[in-house]
């Protein structure tokens, strides 16, 4: 046996039980504060068109799909159309660098792979309105895959737990956002999270009054975005090769050093009505925010950016001392569905990574003791007796219980011994005369008696 | 807005709440039955390597495999090794019969997309032999995707729910495995399914006794396995085109006939020994499920084939009158395994199919009517009261009810009308004087009390 070839192919796994189960238990609680806060269901077909992906996630985004093989015919054409752009001398540029592949990979493929669970949410709204209610509240948590080079923590199929609310501009939907965030890091057992926040037009303000070409804005977000990653110098460089003048580049560090509150940035901003707007925003969304359970944890950062193109407002990460990167992040995104539906309609969400709150639950051991995998082994120690195995697993499992079967005999020391190794509560067995036997591993349970109660009553000889 | 590009992609589905709620039901009761029966969850990645798909389906399941295209240089290598086969004269065949497109596809791809849930457990158990226990019991409900032309009740996107025993040979395992499906069903509100059981060395020993050539005997299994399709003549007629004589055939058909009992069928076979052995294992099977759920449900059928070529022993599928094809199916597969990890592993499973369970509770009307999106509409009658609704809700959530928290106020009379429009049961507004009031619509329930308890308590004046 090759042992490479039956390994999960390369940034992807196998989630084996013991695995599963802590990721089901982080899951099952996000699941129910969310559905708590009154967000319901969606789920989405694991591919879309490519046109629906291409031109959401920037460059580096359309680099990143998984792109999904033509089938049939058009595959035959599009194989014909790609084979003439190599014909053209130097056509295919290799790497990631180049223009020429994707033009072939969009002739060779139509599908892609989910890559996050807001597209596919504005493409569902557009297609829905009418029937979903005006302000839709959804919650999705499924795998998406991104083709990025594997590392800590950075995988190719990975989960994102999203809400969002589509068709309100209200801030309280940034309140219920940040809310249901919180209810569901401390319920996992977190309690000293931060819920970054800012405002993307504080941001497009502060690269005016520092007076920053507008050409630069998208940039200089970029830069700012890596504040934490790279430093003030670091962004200091970025901001140059950009052509930001000294001043422009000094005044905007300045400002967004450390200590940077809604107050003082105020009387930086003046009387920029953009930076008005965004102060105000953020100081309901502070106060709003303060009657929830995200109180504590909220704290206004000036050098938040969130990478991605589409935000418009509020924008929010989640961080722990202990993790480079954040637990999650969101905010508002006003123009994303008129991408779809033609008709401006504002949206605002917050998606929680799983496997990196998982990655650190892992580390501070956060996960309960008792993620059993079942609660009774049961068996016989004479072969002939298996049909009895049958019947008494019928009845404990009625009584609640779940039961796992041995398939061939054992004997009662051998049976403890299975159970204690794989932290199953109860050993049951049928004795030689068929007997019932049972035996409660670890501390007592309220159970005891329900097992016993229910084993006295099967008849089976 | 283009109306058809903000659709799913041909035969994918969005999944709206209500629907969600309804698949959401089915599965929650399946999962449960399968915890109760011992199985534990596995995951796999909803691709795999391409070489760990091809040639474990037949020739038309490696056709309907979703292909993921390389990336990087070696999408370059593969399309320039691919264009060569364009410069040779009718090289590129069109559609599904030929062989130079699918040498071409696996140039430009190296993954595909799960076919099914087994194949990818078999690798699992061949990569983790020593870590899962020798005999490993798992159960897995994911999606698998087939570029299948979509019809009525057929998707290229579905769901298969299953249960599979690895490493034991033991007949109690298919015992548990119908078991399992039968109490699945029962709990669903199934009582008219039947659960037809054959045996693949029966079919053997069959083809032997009517002399039907040994190198035919793949093409008469998948021509028996149509017969309650195309029947006694269509399957006379394909038995013909592969050239099976007329005695061969007639002495077959008539072997198959309704009303073919085990012990009939032990007289024609006579001393065969593979025959022998097949009905010694169903008479088995038959008597240890008969002390199960599946019992009311077990009937022998020697016309069940099941399509798939890696069965080897029994094998199952579920029928219900009102359907065209099976709820599920499956059966023991003992070679499988071996084709990953070197080394024979028995293994015996069964898969629910999801979709066609949804398509017969539909139509039949079974689904509970309670299942309700969220327990409570909460609004305010003028906005300046908003931080009190997020007060509420905080309080009404820590009490155990789902709250959804309107955005914009509303008149009381509006805020009834919507809770009833979307079956949810309690409206809970706060007046203009900071008054909490709430009506309960629908039947009274238990949680009355509690409700008017929370809100008693709660302090927002």
């Amino acid at each position: 046996m090759d042992k490479a070839l039956v390994q999960p192919p390369k940034g992807s796994r196998d989630f084996l039980p013991a695995e599963l189960r802590k990721r089901e238990h982080v899951t099952r609680i996000i699941r129910h504060v969310y559905e708590a806060h009154g967000f319901e269901p969606l789920e989405t077909p694991a591919f879309e068109r490519l046109e629906t992906l291409m031109g959401k996630y920037g460059d580096e985004g359309d680099q990143l799909l998984f792109k999904i093989l033509r089938r049939g015919q058009p595959l035959v054409d599009g194989l014909r159309q790609a084979s003439e752009l190599l014909s053209q001398p130097d056509a295919i540029v290799r790497g990631r660098s180049g223009e020429t592949l994707p033009r072939a990979e969009t002739m060779l493929a139509d599908l892609g792979l989910r890559y996050d669970l807001t597209v596919p949410l504005a493409r569902v709204y557009a297609a829905h309105q009418g029937v979903l209610p005006p302000v839709f509240k959804r919650y999705q948590i499924q795998p998406v895959w991104r083709a990025d080079t594997p590392g800590k923590g950075r995988f190719r199929e990975f989960y994102q737990c999203d809400v969002d609310v589509c068709g309100s501009s209200s801030l309280v939907v940034e309140a219920e956002v940040l809310d249901a965030a919180a209810l569901c890091l401390k319920q996992l057992g977190f309690n000293d999270f931060t819920l970054r926040l800012n405002h993307r037009q504080l941001l497009r303000a502060l690269i005016q009054v520092c007076e920053i070409d507008a050409a630069n804005e998208a940039d200089a977000i970029t830069a700012i975005d890596k504040l934490d990653k790279i430093g003030r110098d670091g962004v200091d460089k970025e901001l140059t090769t950009r052509g930001v003048s000294t001043t422009s580049r000094m005044k905007l560090l300045d400002v967004l050093a450390q200590g940077a509150t809604l107050d003082r940035l105020q009387e930086t901003l003046g009387g920029n009505e953009l930076g008005k707007h965004a102060i105000g925003e953020l100081r309901e969304v502070l106060r709003l925010g303060g009657l929830t359970h995200a109180a504590a944890h909220l704290k206004f950062d000036p050098s938040l950016a969130r990478g991605l193109g589409y935000y418009t407002g509020c924008i929010f990460e989640i961080q722990v001392a202990d993790l480079t990167g954040s637990l999650g992040g969101g905010g508002r995104y006003d123009g994303l569905i008129g991408m779809f539906s033609g008709k401006q309609v504002p949206a605002c969400g917050l998606s929680l990574g799983l496997e990196r709150i998982l990655v650190v639950m892992e580390e501070r051991k956060m996960f309960p003791a008792s993620l059993s995998p079942v609660d009774c082994l049961l068996a016989v120690v004479e072969d002939k007796d298996m049909d009895a195995a049958l019947v008494v697993s019928r009845e404990l499992r009625a009584a609640g219980f779940s039961v796992d079967v041995q398939t061939r005999s054992f004997k009662p020391g051998k049976l403890r011994q299975l159970a204690e190794t794989r932290g199953v509560h109860y050993a049951v067995w049928i004795e030689s005369d068929r007997r019932l036997e049972h035996k409660a591993l670890g501390d007592s349970r309220e159970t005891d008696a329900l097992l016993v109660n229910t084993l006295n009553q099967v008849k089976i000889s």
